[in-house]
């Protein structure tokens, strides 16, 4: 009879567009190791997931002595959070639509398997270890390639009827116009506040085409007018929707992440400016916060619910 | 010792701004007896809460030999659900905010009493015994004077950190422009889409100021071009708003109730096609309903909270 009553650890997984990775991780939320490595995105749901599976296969070997009780994943797409299985994903990672990525890792790894989108996984390592700690509801943003959202209430991540919460970035915004969005809509937020909506918007107000908004980011910093002008309204955008959400939600606290909240004090400024001029008097003092945990979020996130499925 | 096992009924209370609704309720959301009469919204909240605390008493005098075991409220203003008092409320009911809505109500009718939001009280009625029964989650949206909405998750309503959960009305619209809102605010659904809003629209748009709503509803009965074309926008204004919390909630159906949702099938059509423009593909097929139990939705969502409290 085996004497380890209490797991000191469980694993998590972040599979993303870009880059995989694994980590242990205790109940308390420390981070005893971790890999990244970049995710085989065109090479198909198989590749993605033998590439994960081997993570945390290799995390186990170095944990000698150390038992891996449960499993927990956040991943890029569309996650049926009660079955585990991939319903829809873009491009980024081909084939992972249809995939059975609980049911495939727990044949892999002998473990049990908890799945979630990686903006949830994102918002409940927030929510339990990093800026919203303590909160009893946190809405996070996400703002990135895409600008995704979670509504975490009492712990628990609102996942939806369809598991499709969290698309804020496909709403109407008065900043957007009618230009064209990702999802084939037309005047969504995240066809103008994306990383990849600015270096457009950029590029539509000089003539000059930017490979992404690293450059005009690096030209707003060298003084660039226009590329300043883009930086204001991107926060601007991101922060009238969020004021729009939290008069719907009224949460306990906004938590932003994501790559483009890395744009600095200006975009920043101009986000809490904006959430201020929509928040109703009443709502003026909700906290808006940066994300502390940076890219440890989804793992932590992905962690606390495989903690949720142990004794 | 009582032999009154299974009270039979419970007391509902729905107080608006211009009448208050008193019923008797069963626990299976029958309504059994009920009395409206004006709310004496100019005469201060004690007027209020004895209006309203003489309705239920003249019910449960008309109720001889049934044991009423508590009271619900639903009320105008923002309502903290867990202590039963008043945050704030407009102008239509002088000296509202900061009464203890519950405590006086328990005072005067020795009853146990559980108050919320009227907006809340009405997507609670809706989510039990109405269009969304039997669905897990529900997005209310209640057009009328204001735009308000409720988030049922599993039989309950979120009302947020601060109470205030629901404002809907006060989030960005492209419809909106840079109208002034009732909030102070600029550009926000309600400026455009509620009934105020639609009829402001029509005399800025014709020069002809109209008296409500209802007004320009008849002439575009009549054919008048411009009332046809503010009662589409209006639609097309709470759509759009809605498909972009539709894509930020997934919830399980939407239902749209309130005075404005009586503008018939044009508006109707124009709603429909607007949220379908805004939803994800996988969103596209969330039913979106009309109310089903008019006036008498808050007094069941009231009387549904008032049944939980009992045994």
């Amino acid at each position: 009879m085996s004497e380890v009553r209490t797991p000191p650890v469980v694993a998590a997984l972040d599979i993303g567009g870009t880059k995989t990775a694994a980590a242990l991780v205790t109940r308390q939320g420390e981070v005893v190791d971790r890999i990244t490595v970049p995710t085989p995105g065109r090479a198909g749901a198989t590749a993605i997931i033998d590439t994960a599976a081997d993570l945390v296969a290799r995390l186990r070997a170095r944990a000698t002595g150390t038992r891996v009780s449960a499993l927990g994943v956040g991943s890029a797409g569309v996650i049926d959070h009660r079955t585990g299985r991939v319903l829809s994903a873009t491009d980024a990672l081909a084939g992972w639509a249809g995939t059975d990525l609980s049911g495939r890792l727990r044949a892999l790894l002998d473990l049990p398997v908890t799945a979630i989108n990686d903006v949830h996984a994102h918002a409940l390592g927030e929510a339990r270890h990093g800026a919203a700690a303590g909160h009893q509801t946190l809405l996070l943003i996400a703002v990135g390639t895409g600008i995704g959202a979670s509504f975490v209430v009492e712990g628990s991540a609102l996942t939806g009827a369809h598991s499709a919460a969290g698309h804020a970035g496909h709403q109407p915004s008065p900043y957007a116009g009618r230009l064209r969005c990702t999802c084939g809509g037309q005047g969504h937020l995240e066809a103008i506040a994306s990383g990849p909506g600015l270096a457009e918007e950029y590029a539509r107000r000089t003539g000059q085409p930017v490979g992404d908004l690293r450059a005009v980011a690096v030209r707003a910093a060298d003084g660039d007018p226009i590329a300043r002008e883009v930086v204001l309204l991107g926060g601007a955008a991101v922060g009238s929707a969020v004021g729009g959400l939290v008069n719907m939600l009224d949460p306990a606290v906004v938590v932003i992440g994501g790559g483009v909240a890395g744009l600095g004090d200006a975009w920043w400024q101009a986000l809490r400016d904006a959430v201020r001029r929509e928040t109703l008097p009443v709502l003026d003092d909700v906290p808006v916060l940066a994300s502390t945990l940076g890219s440890d979020a989804p793992l932590l996130g992905a962690a606390a619910l495989a903690w949720e499925g142990t004794a």
